[in-house]
């Protein structure tokens, strides 16, 4: 999910940029109460707070206990457990990554990427597994990311049990490669392939999507999405960051999720104290999700690969279904920060938090 | 639907703009595929390709068809035969048209609008009858247009079981022309009759609505609303257009709609390659329709009728209810282009597209 | 709710800006249909309409009473009579008051709030009684203001039955502060306190709250939020108003809610003719709600508490939940003006307008 280098042209392996936990956590330590829930992930869920914290100290003695009857505080406790647990699980490991980069063959100058659609079993949350349909077996497909001007070739190979076909969403291509069946081309079939090529259109950089045209309210919610991300051949200065990410929300039949997994295996976002960050922000699902970050706010750039007139600030933006929104974050607030959706229910229940909820995390 | 002349003060007649499933099918003849598709209407659905289209060609060989079983191939086909059949019917013919430019009555000087509430049974999809209520027998009512300073009155008759009562959404009018029974008037009871007058305010040009404010959630759920349209007095330059067309969404008790009517029963939208079009979006129901134009990004203009302080790009634009977003559709990429709500369950099932879909074809 | 010194630094009593219903009734007087329907909460509903109003008259005789079956007549009487009878009760009475200004203890220099979580019984509309979790017995909880470079201190009491913490919504807060349990501090169990202490960021102004982050779908749909507003060292010129309102919207357990109350509970908003007014939107439901002011235009300034780029105009503005947004009116346009949510389900049933509804009165 992490793209080191995102601007780079160089291609990478499947691979690339894929955060272990043990490799969050070194970066997490910072943060003495972060640290402590965070590094006790498979362990006992341990209610004690940390010392390290002196709020957690103060909290306790404040109030005499025994002026709470002892069944509410063991209730509190149980409701807490499981809220704890939740957190000190994340980021929990499970198996398989979306949205990976995916690095093209060069043929001849064409950029050729090869998609396989298939159904799969996903892991959307430790021990969840669920059906999906996938491109190369990720959820979401892995990210393509090429230059203006790049001529492309995606090979759609279709394993699934029905007809398919891929739609470019915001890229202004030939009517004949618009990827709608009995609009723009036949439905590709079950064992079938076919072929889309296209140059990637000088002035429409930015970020995109591809997903399913056929059957979409199923073939989507079940995975079959990616995003599509054409860079500019010139950035803009405020583009030059030190990560550029790509956070695709979705709301189907994998119950509420951020890059294909609910909380708490989601990845969090990390960046150094003064680093730049972009976030690309990509609803794929049916529902409105207003993100918010804590602890800092974000600087919109772009709506769907457009720039905006002006960039404008907010913490809270509303992603709908379709829509792509840009923005840069100026991480100068160190810590680990909750940011997740802020329709509650789709981020939290009495048994702690779960779906849209991930963190951004700056290093000192 | 279709407005030919809309900055003209002209008035024209109910039938003025239908385009005709005739003409639609020359229009978009253009492209080989999207005419083999749409010209089989009414025919047995062909599930084979048009061997006008290279791609159609080209998807079948790629993999031999002895790798799937045949079962999978033939549910898959049967799939594809009902998404298909949908596809041939669009344009597909309805009884009824809403929307419809209407024609003032010119005395003294004030354009008068008669409009007669009604009960009435409306054809929303091929066959599909359902319960409305209709301004002049449409859904949605007649499309009022005026300019900046006209003096207007409208004459509201109640031929329904009900009372109610005109809101002119947007339009800053005198607080008893505001149209909110008990608040400032009566309610119309049935068989009664309201006039509202009123000068179109100068510098409230724009796109607004006019809609039952009594009982409203059903009223206007059912089909009591239409466009209200002030034209400026002095249009700005971005707003000379070859063609200005409103795209009414509602949710309520027909369904998913635009103008009126679910798809395959939807009309098109068309431009000649180079036209500048405007698209006055009017969301008219209870929930948020993100519309999602294929091939070509939109530019927004306006607000609520009110000019953004600069335009700006996107091709997914989010409506709320209540709102209308004025947008310029710059269509230099030929083609039959899908246009729809990215709420995917607005859109598609397993059975095909149906509701918020239709589409914008441009032809050479 | 109504705050009439806004900007000012001094602090008010916990009754500071409430207006009685009495008051209101004389305000809004100038408007004869209004003060007709408004005037006669409590009586038996009189469905005459006002001879005052010449539209009343005029609506009667054009249409003769004989053509319409009294059962119709009847029945839309019926229906009427239950809409008339919510209107003529607004601003209905119910016990407690949210939202109302709170002032600080200062010591040493610090500003001092003291907020108990405890759960209540709130009249949330006449008669209908919910159970609520609230900050000082009020939903929303007290209103916050400070300045930019204030130091504050907000002392947390848990008196609920499970645990809590806040998180103060859109402020950069280091870390520690940042309320939310097991990542940035334990949670606050029942019986203890917490106490957050902090200086408002400068450059930091605007429109933010406070509420639960623990359990928070539940705790914040039952009532633990609240206005924490940021005022700024230097106002924008645009920010000096005649009056500076809070909306908090809610979807929750208690309904549709404007600070914390239904219709007819909800208060209206008041201003003199020629009077600037600022709205602060807040949405801490689940839902979005886009508000729509009959009457005049809002002029978009603050986007969670950030400036916008330029202003810019609308009459439905669509507030999703963790937004703020902060408009100005410009009271040109006497009269009672309706103002309410325009997904309609949460503004009106057959039986009358409900939830979301309230009122902008403009007196001459």
């Amino acid at each position: 999910m992490l793209i080191e280098t995102p601007l780079s042209d160089s291609a990478s392996d499947a691979e690339h940029g894929v955060t272990s936990r043990r490799a969050f956590l070194r970066t997490a330590t910072f943060t003495a109460a972060g640290a402590a829930a965070l590094a006790a992930c498979g362990k006992d869920a341990s209610a004690k707070p940390s010392a390290a914290d002196p709020h957690a100290v103060a909290a306790t003695p404040v109030a005499a206990a025994a002026a709470t009857p002892a069944s509410i505080r063991a209730a509190a406790d149980a409701m807490d457990a499981m809220h704890e647990k939740g957190i000190k699980c994340f980021p929990a490991k499970t198996a398989g990554l979306g949205n990976q980069l995916m690095a093209p063959k060069l043929v001849n100058g064409v950029k050729v990427y090869d998609l396989t659609a298939s159904e799969i079993q996903w892991e959307v949350a430790p021990g969840q597994m669920v059906a999906a349909m996938a491109y190369n077996g990720q959820v979401p497909g892995p990210q393509i990311r090429v230059r203006e001007g790049d001529r492309v070739r995606i090979n759609l190979k279709n394993e699934l049990k029905q007809s398919t076909a891929i739609h470019m969403h915001g890229v202004e291509l030939p009517n004949d490669m618009d990827g709608v069946p009995f609009i723009t081309q036949p439905p590709v079939k079950p064992g079938e392939s076919f072929t889309y090529e296209f140059t990637a259109p000088v002035g429409n950089a930015g970020s995109h999507m591809y997903h399913s045209h056929h059957n979409s309210a199923t073939q989507v919610g079940l995975g079959l999405l990616g995003a599509f991300i054409i860079e500019p051949k010139t950035p803009r200065p405020i583009e030059k960051v030190a990560q550029d990410y790509v956070l695709i929300l979705n709301d189907g039949m994998h119950g509420f999720t951020i890059n294909g997994k609910g909380f708490p295996a989601t990845q969090p976002f990390t960046a150094k104290l003064g680093d730049k960050i972009r976030i690309r922000y990509m609803n794929e699902g049916m529902m409105i999700h207003p993100m918010h970050l804590h602890g800092m706010h974000m600087t919109v750039i772009d709506k769907d690969g457009w720039a905006q007139p002006q960039p404008w600030k907010c913490d809270t933006l509303n992603i709908a279904p379709g829509e792509r929104w840009d923005v840069i974050i100026n991480c100068n607030n160190p810590g680990t920060w909750a940011f997740h959706c802020h329709i509650l229910g789709h981020a939290e229940t009495e048994h702690g938090m779960f779906g849209m909820v991930t963190a951004l995390v700056v290093s000192k």
